[in-house]
């Protein structure tokens, strides 16, 4: 029955990872069509999106090699995705925001996910908060500066290193209490995309960042 | 005899990973003299093109320290070709497309080297495919980055991931089925360069681009 | 009394390695100012800057998880850093070049103690001279890359690579012929932060870049 659970749970981390991969290739899939790259432009940027965050954190934590080469699934979805894009992107474009809308739900997914497998290979909480961190901004990150921008997670006015931050961190605390990690990921993950989703929206900013004149 | 055929293998696989690492270096250093860049950046940008791919595939693998660091012909084969490319800029340029040509070279040596690579470090033939794309493209996504523009790799209308796959599968393919490496390594190479000189030259394209408006 | 000299010298590597990260990070957080992102984006680019060097370093050298994740002290001296700028930076701003000077502290510093490491990690003199390198200009490379700009280490007309390159190869040089190794990384440091000053301020560059018409 505990195996059961457990499969359970590593069952439901894989259906949550993969979710978060298709959600961040959208993101990365819908702005390589914007600046109308072809269809493997497409298919790069959006797998580049996806894996970058998950390949880092797999290399600082030294998980060698990292889950995105070495399981097929994962950049099956992330191609998945960029075909949906490429195929629909007159659907996709039409809806308000999509590329920021996507890339809110893969940070909140790949934060928690992120500090969850940095905890499972032994890491310090502070460590743990910090690569749920790099997990979900590293492919933003990477996809900006393949089309040459200024990456999301610089730009003035939104709340998005902050955003990850809460998620990871209500993980990484959850952890250093002993307190059961699937429920933390939920809560961590639902304030971190609430977080960024009203940063974009409501224009939520750092109160801190209104004291320059 | 097994000994002197597996020595003759080892120094065939330095020999071009050396020519690989030069024309990839020949491609930066003609960016970089293009860019006015002094003697200095030259040669950087010669090393980062020439080796970044290397690095990033050997860090994936977990080959610590990677071969580009550890093994200084690697590093000196890189500045003799930036020098080279500063001394005879002028000829150089009088090629038609030059960078592009020794990219090309680099990329197909690269893409089944880095596959052999990952395979000897008992990768499977679908992790060791894509470590062959990230040694193929991983220089020349560095080095276009550090000149501020978009990386060829994402340019429209252009085989170049495509051509790098196909070379790194033929390998791939190869080992999984058990046939010999090094008549697979050659296939490979010729079919990746040939397909992105044929890209180049006669605008070969994927057949689903057009499919788009 | 030997148990005492070893934990001395540690401490002083400690105390360089934070005052390394502090003016690296100096040097993200004006530029992130002068490019008006917010208290966010000010401490992120502050962060990159001071430990991405030394990151890659780690990774290269196989001393997994990195320092800058593992110990909390190096990005909470980062972040510091960050505030400092964010509250000062009309004061700082007003020194001539601000961004520049700290960078040059910090690429001295870093070189040295990145070559250090990498030979405590067992890495030969050649490879120590290219980590303590890359642990120096890793940060600033970061840092204008996400800010959309030219590294600094490929602009004209100066002497960056070169000074960190000397800086490296004396501590390289110093542990190849059993030298004591504080003295060597003061002179590599002081060597290292003069030449790049004397290249900002007196505009030193290479002999051989004046042969190019």
């Amino acid at each position: 029955m505990m195996q059961g659970e457990r499969e359970l749970g590593q069952f439901l981390l894989l259906v949550f990872d993969l979710l978060g991969i298709f959600v961040f290739a959208l993101s990365g899939g819908v702005l390589a069509v914007r600046k109308q790259l072809d269809l493997f432009g497409v298919l790069v940027l959006a797998c580049v999106t996806a894996v970058t965050g998950g390949i880092v954190r797999d290399v600082l934590i030294g998980a060698i090699p990292p889950a995105a080469l070495a399981d097929w699934r994962y950049l099956a979805t992330a191609m998945l995705a960029g075909l949906v894009t490429f195929r629909w992107c007159g659907l996709i474009e039409r809806l308000r925001n999509p590329v920021q809308l996507f890339d809110a739900a893969g940070l909140a997914l790949f934060a928690v996910l992120g500090t969850g497998k940095a905890l499972a290979f032994g890491l310090t909480p502070f460590a743990a908060t910090l690569l749920g961190i790099i997990t979900g901004i590293g492919g933003g990150i990477a996809r900006d500066l393949l089309v040459v921008r200024t990456p999301v997670v610089l730009q003035q006015t939104e709340l998005y290193a902050m955003a990850a931050l809460i998620g990871s961190g209500v993980v990484a605390l959850a952890a250093a209490f002993g307190l059961p990690q699937f429920p933390a990921m939920v809560v961590g993950a639902l304030l971190c995309f609430g977080l960024r989703f009203m940063s974009i929206r409501r224009g939520w900013r750092l109160p801190v960042a209104g004291t320059r004149e």
